[in-house]
């Protein structure tokens, strides 16, 4: 599977009173990522729609450990890959990293949906095509 | 004009480094609260939309003085009316206390709007009814 | 072990483009959770330095299963309560219901710390204490 | 005076239900950009404390005009210079672009503090010294 870059500059509005990342940025920064994975392979939010009627990415569970604190001021990579494909689901891994110290690792199980035929104000996941997962690879 | 009380409970991860409030999340509140008197006004987001075809609250521009510092733990007082009317758009005036205490005063300028003829993907402002200012008089 | 409860208004701005809650902001929900707990048992984060000399709460890991939809003005509640205990960490579990309906599930391993003794800029587990311990039940 | 630029990529979770940049994101931009222009300057948040004694930046008041939407997958500009200096403040002004589009334009007036020599859990306002100043010449 590819592995996918994103840069973020952590910022002083992103660190809690004890100078470090408030961890549900973490979280943000995964999900940043993801969008831009899917931007990297041709198959972000607005494309993926238009284009295959797919809802690309709805979360099912998301985890994270938290290795080394960062702080403001700080360089991060976040690093994704996707790490497993199920039916109905893929589990995007990451890596954060200030040059060699693990910062954060995590994961988000995602799917991809489509509107519901009998609510369309609800979604239902769909059989992951092969043509989505052949982007990754 | 009526006034509408917003309570808030400052997060320790609504704060910074300097331990007080990050001031972005003092604009967070204020639109919480703008939403909060739009509700109860019985004129909310959605049943403005369902009910008039008014997309409510677009916003033109927002200022804030931030007066005293306020920190995690401490619970403020959104207190919000609106202070003037235009023809196209309307402000809302914004007091955050605790207790006596003021923290920051602040305004939004916001419109109501529906979808564009020329293109749905726009908005263009409306003249506003005297139903919609009637709610807050 | 008791079980706190925590409400939460969910906001416009707390939603993304799908109109559902943007996930991380469950993390920040259980955070804030957590913070009220640490107050509700005499314990919060500038009493529990102050009198014990504990650091209380630095993240070991979390994640969270997200079950059912939810958008902004629903009210929602956040029940915490400490799930495990080991000798250094602690385990929150969080449910976060609207009405009957579960909306998302989760936990944090947290530990309490003291600055460490050979660098005041880095922090050690401690411990638990007794003490602590005996607030939740 | 110097102008700064700051790239930021709008993320999902940064849009609102309606698509577009929920606002308060500006001002952490906004915010973003002056810690940058800071760290360009050589007197971060850090820097200035340890080898001046200066607290830069606690903010006394913000504003922003919002001219145009901008959504997620946009990459914008955000560019920061110093508008006016008083004794005791400065102001930043910021333009936010999208290729010749103006997004939004703010400003933020902050200042130098020292901890108060009465009270050290307060601050209190440094007249500018020149030496500041001239960094953004």
């Amino acid at each position: 599977m590819r592995t996918f870059v994103h840069p973020v500059l952590i910022g002083f509005g992103d660190c809690d009173p004890a100078g470090i990342v408030f961890y549900p940025n973490f979280f943000r920064w995964f999900d940043a990522a993801a969008h831009q994975m899917f931007r990297a392979v041709g198959c972000d939010i607005r494309s993926a729609r238009r284009e295959h009627g797919w809802i690309v990415g709805p979360l099912v569970d998301a985890g994270a450990k938290f290795r080394s604190p960062a702080t403001h001021g700080d360089t991060v990579e976040v690093r994704s890959t996707i790490g497993e494909w199920t039916a109905k689901t893929f589990r995007v891994d990451y890596r954060i990293t200030r040059g060699e110290t693990l910062i954060a690792e995590g994961w988000e199980v995602r799917i991809l949906a489509e509107p519901h035929p009998d609510d369309p104000s609800r979604i239902r996941a769909l059989t992951i095509p092969d043509e989505f997962r052949a982007l990754f690879a």
